[in-house]
C-alpha cells in the first residue's frame, strides 16, 4: 500500500510557498505517494495540483458535508461535516507530515502530529521542538518518505 | 467528480451475501462510481474486491489508527482511530448507502444516513421505513445511482 | 461517582412522550442518576426539566458550538460543534439508554448504544431486537438503573 | 449559564505547576466559572481538584470509553472514546482556556483554540502568538473570564 503523506499550510499563502507546494506533490506522486490534504485551496490545492498532473493520488478530508468544496485535484474527497475537527484526521491518515506556513489551523495539525508521534517536516513554518527543517521541496519529501514507517 | 457510493453490511455474512456484495463492487466500478466503505473485512472486503477486479477506487474509512488494517482491495485507506464512530463518517463520505444484512453497525449507519436524508438502497437488510428495498445487486446499483444527488 | 442516564427521543413529540419524559427525568434525579441528553428541545427538554427540577445534574451533548443552544435546564452544557455525529457521544457518555419515541436520528442513538453493547430500555420507541421494552417511566429508570454496569 | 474556562497542561508536570493549577482550580470555582479538562492525571487533576475542594463543578472529556478513568474530583465525566481527538473537544467545550506548561496536546489544544478564536492563557507554557501571559492563578482566571464573551 503506498505511503501516505499529509501536505498542510495556509489557504492564503505566499507565491513561493504555493510553487514549494506544488513541486512538494509532484515529487511524492512520482516517488509513488499517496497526498493526503484538508482538499481546500492554498497550500493544499496548490500541492495537490503538483500530485495531480504527475498521475498521483490525492485525498482530501474536507470539513463540510460536500463533496463539491474540494479543489479540482481531488482524487478522493472525504467529506467529514466535522469542521476543524477534520484536521485531526488528516493527520491521523498519513504516516508524516510535510507543514509549510500556515496559522493556527496548521500548527493544530503539526501539534497533533506530534501528539501521535508522527514525523512533521517543515518548509519554513511554525518553529516547534520535534519538527525536522527541510530548505527545499525535494528534501522535504526525502525526509518525510524516510521518516515514514514502513 | 465520481460519485462515491457506501456499501454497509456485516463483516461475517453468509456466503450468498457476500458474492452479491462482490457483485454491487464489480457493477459500481464498471459504471464509473468509487466504492465507500468501512475497511474490514465480510461485506466490505467483498465490495471491495469486486471494485478493484473492475479497476475501480475504493476508500476505507478505518476505525482504528494503522493503514494495514485494511482488506487488500483498498486503494485510499483512512485509518481515522475514531473506533465505531467512524461509521458515522462513512454515510457522511458518501452520496448514497447500499446496506446489505449486518448487525447493530450496519443499522447505525442506515440510521446515520436518513438522519442525514441521504438514500438508502437495501439488500435483505434492516426493514426501516425509509430503506428502498431492492432484490439484486444490479437493481440495488442503478437505485443507489439515480437516488444520488448529482 | 453517580450512574449516567441516556434520554434520547423526538425533538418535537407527543404530550403523553413529553410527559412521560420529564417523569423520566424526575425518578432519575431522586434516584441520583445524571441524565445525559443531545441539550436541545423536545424530549431532551423534558426530562432536563424533570431532572433540574428535583435538583439532578443534567449534561446536553449539543450538536452547535454554542452553550446558548442548550435548553434551559442543562446545568453543564458541551458543545461539540460535530453536528448529527454528537448523537453518538450522547451515548458513549452514558451507561445505559433509555429511548422514546423519535426518528432516525434516535435510531441512530439506540443502534450506536447496541453496538457499544449498552443496555437500550424503550418506551413506545423503535422496536429493534435488543431494546427492553418498559411501559411506564418508573419501569424504565429501574431497567435502566439495574442494566447499567456498576 | 456559568462560564466555562479549559485548563489545559502536562499530565507531569512539575510541582509548582500542579500547585498552581489547584489555585487556578480554586479561584475558578469561587468565581463561579465550571472548569472543563481532560479528566486524566496532573494538571488536569490539580485544577480539578482546587475546583472541588470550593465546591465547583468540574467537567471532564476523557479520552477513553470508562468513566472510572477519570480522576476522583471530576464531576461530570464525559468518557469520548475518541482518543486525542478529545483535545478538540476540551477546546470547544469552553469560553476561554488557561494552559499550562505542556507537550504535544498541550501544544494542539492552545492551537485549536486559537483557531477556533478563544481566548488563551499562557502560565509558562508554549510561547506562541496570540497567548496572552499571566504570571499568576489570579491573574490567568481573571484575564481568562474578562476574555471570555458573555
Amino acid at each position: 500500500m503506498p505511503t501516505q503523506i499529509a501536505v498542510v499550510g495556509a489557504s492564503a499563502p505566499s507565491a513561493d510557498a504555493l510553487s514549494q507546494a506544488e513541486a512538494v506533490g509532484r515529487i511524492l506522486a512520482r516517488a509513488g505517494a499517496t497526498l493526503v490534504c484538508g482538499g481546500l485551496g492554498g497550500i493544499m490545492e496548490a500541492a495537490a495540483k503538483g500530485a495531480h498532473t504527475e498521475g498521483g493520488w490525492t485525498v482530501g478530508l474536507l470539513p463540510g458535508s460536500l463533496r463539491i468544496d474540494a479543489n479540482p485535484f481531488i482524487r478522493c474527497a472525504i467529506p467529514t461535516g466535522l469542521g476543524h475537527f477534520r484536521n485531526f484526521l488528516v493527520v491521523q491518515a498519513s504516516d508524516a507530515v510535510i507543514a509549510f506556513p500556515g496559522r493556527y489551523g496548521t500548527l493544530s495539525e503539526i501539534a497533533m502530529a506530534l501528539t501521535l508521534e508522527k514525523p512533521v517536516i517543515g518548509l519554513a513554518t511554525w518553529d516547534i521542538e520535534g519538527v525536522v527543517r527541510a530548505e527545499t521541496p525535494e528534501e522535504a519529501v526525502r525526509l518525510a518518505l524516510q521518516a515514514a514507517p514502513d
